[in-house]
C-alpha cells in the first residue's frame, strides 16, 4: 500500500493557489475590460495625454517596491495595473511619435493573449504544433514577398531586430569560417596555417543600426573589424567606397565576408542600394544581409516607387524584418529570413541536445504501429493527402518543424501567432493600406513643414520618418542663423551647414513637449559626408516617425501647433 | 496656404483600418472570453486532452497557409484562434508534463495583456517609465533573495534562460579580456604580445544546459575551449576535477575565466555545489555564473534543505533565474542578476547610440526651468522626497533607468510587468506554496513509483523532476532485464547498469501516451560517471517535471495508471 501524506497537497487559500484560474480570469476580465477599452479609446481619440511623465523617484512611491509577503489579490493588482496604464506612454494616441513603433491593434492584443493563454513555446514541434507550422509557413510567405523562392527559403522569429541581425552575422560567420564554432578565433600559429586563416571583415554604412557593431563585438570578431562605409550625401551607402574597401581588405590579406545593407536607416529612413550591393557581394563572394527592421514593412506598399527602395532583396542571403514596427504587430515580432532556407542555419548553430530534440514526431508516428486504430478516434480531421501538399511537405525534413534547433536559444515565444492573426484579419490589402497611409502622412507632413514659415525640412522623407528644424520667431535675429534664414523650403540636399544653435531649439522644445505629454517626440543628430568626403555633424533635428495608421490632417497640424506653442513658451 | 490632398487619409473600411480598436477589442473580448475561460477550466479539470496531436501536414490543412488578400475580419480570426487552442497542448492541464514549464496563471495572462496593451518597450525610460522602474527594483529584490547586497546588485530580463547565460558569458569575457570588444580574438602575433593574450577557457559540468556550449560557440570562444567537468555519481559537478582542470589550463598558459554552476540540471534537477565552486573561483580569480534557470525558483521555498541547494549564490558573480518555469509567469521572463550591479555590464556592452540613448530625463528635467509652474498641473501626485528615498535614488545614475544600453539589443519586452503583478498577487508566501507544493508532488510521486511493482525509480528527486523506468509485465522474462529485476526500489545511486531495452519501453510508451494526449510526458538519457571515472550512458528513462502547483494524489496515480495501460497496449 502506498503511504502518502495527502495533507501535503492542501494549500492555504490565503496564498491564492487553487486551480480556479478560469474564475479569476473571468473576474479580472470583467473588472478590467472596460478599463482597457477606455484606455484604447481615449488614446486613439487623443483624449488622454500621451504620457504623464513621472520621474523615477515619483514612480517608486507609486509602485511600492517591497514585494508583499501575503498576496494582495485582485484588488491589489488592479490598482497596480491602473498605475501602469496611467504612467506609461499611451501608444494608441497618434501623438506617440517618440519611437519607431506605435500601438499594436486590437488584433495584436488578442494575438498575444492567445499565445499567452496557451503559454506557447515554439522550440519543439510537440510543444507548439500550430505555432511551429505557422512560423515555418509564414516565414516562407514573407521570404517570397521579398523575392525569395518560396519552396527554398525559410526563416524564424528572433526576440527583436538586433537579435535577428546578430543571428544573421553568426550564421554568415560560421558559414565562411567553418572552424569558428569549434575553435573560436583565438587560434595558435599552427591552427592559423591549418585553417588558412584570414582576418574576417564586415561592412556597413555609417548610418546603420548600432546592433551591427554590437554583434561584431559579441561574436568575438571585434568592433574594429567592422568597416564603416561612407554614405552619399543622401545617407545611402556609397557603393564605390564599399568596393574600394573590399579590395583594400583583400589586398591586406583579410577576408571580407559580410555586408549589411540598411533598408530604412534609423534617422533618415534611407535605403542602401540593395541591388548594387548584391552585385558587389556576388563578385567577391560575400554574405549580403539586409537589415530591413524598419523598412521591410514597405514591401506591402502598392506604390512602385516605394517597392523600388527594396529592389534587390531577392539577391540577399538574409533579411531582418520587424512586423512590430510599421505593421503594428505587438512588440516583439522580428523575422529573420534566409534565402537558402534553414538547413544551413541548423548546420551552423545546432547543438546536440538530445534531452530536448529527440525526434518526437517520428516517435509518435512510429507508435502508430502499436495501435493503428487509435488514429481514427483521435483525429476527426478529414485529412486527405493531395499531391500539392505532398510537394509542400517534401520541402521539409522531419526536424524542420523543431525550430529551436535553428536558434541559439531554447524556449522561445511563438511570436508568429500574432503576425498570422494580424495578416488574416487585415489581409495583404489591409497591410498595404496601413503602410501607404503612413507614407502619405509623412509626405503630407513634409509638405506642411515646407509651407510653415518657422520650419525647415531637413530632407524630403524617404519612408515614414520626417526630419526637420524649427526656428523660434524671437530668435530669428540670432546672427548664427544667418546662413539658413534664406534657405528655401526645398533646399538642396548638399546643404549641410546648419548652425549648432538649432540643436538647442530642438532639444529644449522636445523636452517641454514630452513633459507636457500631449505629444511625445524625439530628436536625432547624424554625421553625413559632404561632397568633399568630409564628415559633417548635423546638429539635432526633430525626427518624427509616422507609424500610426490613423493620421489625419488635424493630427499633422496639431504637431506644428504644439511645437509653435512650446517654442513661444520657451523663447517668448 | 497649405495644399494637402486630404483624400490621402481616406481609407477603405474594407481594410479594417479605422481607429476603432476599442470597439474591436470589446467585440472580440465578448466573443472570446468564454472560449478562453472554458479552455482554462477544462484544462485545469483535465476534461480536455492535453494535446490532440496532429501532424504538420494535417495542420497545414487547418491553418490555410496562404495569407488572404482581403482581411477575414473577426469571424475569420475567431476560427483561427479556436484551431490554435484546440491543437496546441493545453498547458493548464496538470497532465502537461512534457517540458520544464506548465501553464501560466490568470494573473500571468493579465500581466502579458497589460504589457501588450501599452505595447511596452523597456529600452529607454521615457518609452516605459513604469516598466523600467519595476525592472530595476525587482532585479534588486531578486538579487537580495539570492544573497546579494540589494544596494549594490542589479539585473535585467533577457529573452529566455539561454540568452541570460549567453549575456553572462559575454560580460565575463569582456571583463577578463578587455581587448575583446574592440579587437575580437583573431589577434596578430604582435597584438597577442601587446594584450598579454592567454587562451580563454570556461568550465561547466557535463550535465549543464546546452546554451553554455552554444554561447561559447557564439561568442567566438570556440566550443573546444569549454571544458566539461566530471560529475559525481549524483550528477553534481566534481569540484576536485574542476580544480585539476583549472590548474592544468593555467600550466598550459591558458586563462580560466568562467565557471558555470548549474542549479537544477535539465534531466536530474541536480545542483552543483555552488559554495565550494565560489571558493575555487575566488582562489583563481574566475567569474562564477549560476545557471539557476530551472532551480532558481527554489529560493522561495520554506524548506531549509531546499534552500541549502542554492547555498553560495551570494558569492557568485551572476545568476540566471527563469520565473517562467516553476513560478508560472508567462514565457518568457528570465532574469540575469549581477552581484556588482549593472555599471560593469554597461561598460562591457554599451554602444554609443545617441539617436536613442540621449538623456531624455535630464532634458525633461532641464525643461522645467522654462515653465516651472507646469509641474503642479501636470502631476497631481503628492511627491515628498524623503531621506530614505534619496538614499535609494543615489544608488542610480541617470542612465541607470535606460536598461537597453546594458543589453546587446534595442527594443525589448517589459517582461518584469508580469513577474511584478504575479508577485504582488500571490505574495512571497504564495510563491513559497507554489514551489513547495511542486516539490511535495515530486517526492510523493517518487514514493508512489517506489511502491509500484513495475516501476524503478532512477534517483530520489532533488527538485521537481522525477526520473524513472517502467518494465512491462509481459517483458519481465526478457533475460536482458535480469540485472535489474531484483533491484530494490531504493537502490544505490552507484548502480548504473541499466539495460538498453528499458529505453525501448520508455520511448514507445511515451510516444503512445503523447499520441493519446491525456498526458504529455517526455524522456531523457544522460551520461554519468561511475566510481572508476568511466562515462556510462544511461538508457532513456521517463523524466517528469512537476511544474503545476495543483497536483493532488489522483493526478499522481493517473500518471502511473496511464503508463500501465499504455504498456499493456503495446506489450500485451
Amino acid at each position: 500500500m502506498i503511504q502518502l501524506n495527502t495533507d501535503n497537497f492542501n494549500m492555504s487559500t490565503d496564498d491564492h493557489m487553487l486551480p480556479n484560474d478560469a474564475d479569476i480570469f473571468d473576474s479580472l476580465n470583467q473588472r478590467l475590460s472596460l478599463i482597457f477599452s477606455n484606455y484604447i479609446k481615449n488614446g486613439q481619440e487623443s483624449k488622454d495625454f500621451v504620457l504623464e511623465y513621472l520621474k523615477p523617484e515619483q514612480l517608486i512611491d507609486l509602485i511600492s517596491p517591497e514585494p508583499p509577503l501575503q498576496g494582495k489579490g485582485e484588488q491589489g493588482i488592479i490598482a497596480d495595473i491602473q498605475n501602469i496604464l496611467k504612467y506609461s506612454p499611451n501608444t494608441w494616441n497618434p501623438g506617440f511619435m517618440h519611437k519607431l513603433y506605435s500601438s499594436t491593434s486590437a488584433i495584436g492584443v488578442v494575438g498575444e493573449l492567445v499565445a499567452t493563454i496557451i503559454n506557447g513555446n515554439s522550440h519543439v514541434y510537440v510543444a507548439s504544433p500550430v505555432a511551429s507550422v505557422i512560423e515555418v509557413l509564414l516565414s516562407k510567405k514573407l521570404g517570397a514577398l521579398f523575392g525569395y523562392n518560396e519552396s527554398i527559403c525559410g526563416g524564424l522569429t528572433c526576440p527583436g531586430g538586433s537579435a535577428s541581425n546578430n543571428m544573421a552575422l553568426l550564421v554568415a560567420r560560421n558559414t565562411y569560417f567553418p572552424y569558428a564554432a569549434e575553435h573560436g578565433f583565438a587560434l595558435s600559429y599552427s591552427e592559423k596555417i591549418k585553417f588558412n586563416f584570414k582576418q574576417p571583415v564586415a561592412f556597413t554604412s555609417n548610418q546603420c543600426h548600432y546592433s551591427i557593431e554590437k554583434s561584431m563585438m559579441m561574436l568575438g570578431l571585434g568592433k574594429k573589424n567592422l568597416e564603416y562605409v561612407n554614405c552619399n550625401i543622401n545617407g545611402a551607402m556609397d557603393t564605390i567606397d564599399l568596393e574600394n574597401r573590399i579590395k583594400n581588405a583583400i589586398l591586406q590579406g583579410k577576408r571580407p565576408f559580410f555586408v549589411n545593407a540598411t533598408a530604412g536607416t534609423t534617422v533618415l529612413g534611407q535605403f542602401d542600394p540593395i541591388l548594387k550591393l548584391s552585385q558587389i557581394c556576388q563578385k567577391y563572394d560575400i554574405w549580403l544581409h539586409v537589415d530591413a527592421s524598419l523598412g521591410g514593412s514597405l514591401i506591402f506598399s502598392k506604390s512602385e516607387t516605394t517597392l523600388n527602395l527594396l529592389n534587390g532583396t531577392a539577391k540577399s542571403n538574409s533579411i531582418t524584418f520587424n512586423s512590430h514596427k510599421l505593421l503594428g504587430v505587438p512588440l516583439q515580432c522580428s523575422y529573420l529570413l534566409f534565402r537558402d532556407g534553414l538547413d544551413n542555419v541548423r548546420a551552423q548553430v545546432s547543438s546536440n541536445a538530445n534531452y530536448l530534440f529527440h525526434d518526437d514526431q517520428d516517435d509518435i508516428n512510429n507508435s502508430l504501429a502499436f495501435s493503428p486504430n487509435d488514429q481514427q478516434t483521435l483525429s476527426n480531421n478529414n485529412f486527405n493527402s493531395s499531391n500539392k501538399k505532398s510537394l509542400l511537405l517534401n520541402q521539409y525534413s522531419a526536424e524542420s518543424w523543431d525550430i529551436g534547433n535553428a536558434t541559439i536559444g531554447c524556449g522561445r515565444k511563438p511570436d508568429s501567432i500574432k503576425m498570422w492573426l494580424s495578416w488574416r484579419y487585415f489581409g495583404t490589402n489591409g497591410f498595404a493600406s496601413r503602410v501607404d497611409n503612413s507614407l502619405n502622412s509623412s509626405s503630407s507632413f513634409a509638405t506642411l513643414i515646407k509651407s510653415s514659415p518657422n520650419f525647415i525640412l531637413f530632407r524630403e522623407p524617404i519612408s515614414n520618418l520626417v526630419c526637420f528644424y524649427h526656428i523660434p520667431i524671437s530668435q530669428r535675429n540670432d546672427p548664427d542663423l544667418n546662413p539658413i534664414l534664406n534657405l528655401t523650403s526645398s533646399h538642396d540636399n548638399s546643404f549641410l551647414n546648419f548652425p549648432d544653435v538649432l540643436a538647442t531649439y530642438t532639444k529644449s522644445i522636445t523636452a517641454l513637449l514630452n513633459k507636457q505629454g500631449k505629444l511625445l517626440v524625439d530628436f536625432a543628430s547624424i554625421n553625413l559626408f559632404d561632397h568633399d568626403g568630409s564628415l559633417v555633424r548635423i546638429p539635432e533635428f526633430f525626427r518624427i516617425p509616422f507609424n500610426s495608421p490613423f493620421f489625419n490632417i488635424d493630427h499633422l497640424q496639431f504637431i506644428i501647433d504644439q511645437i509653435e506653442i512650446a517654442s513661444a513658451t520657451i523663447y517668448p
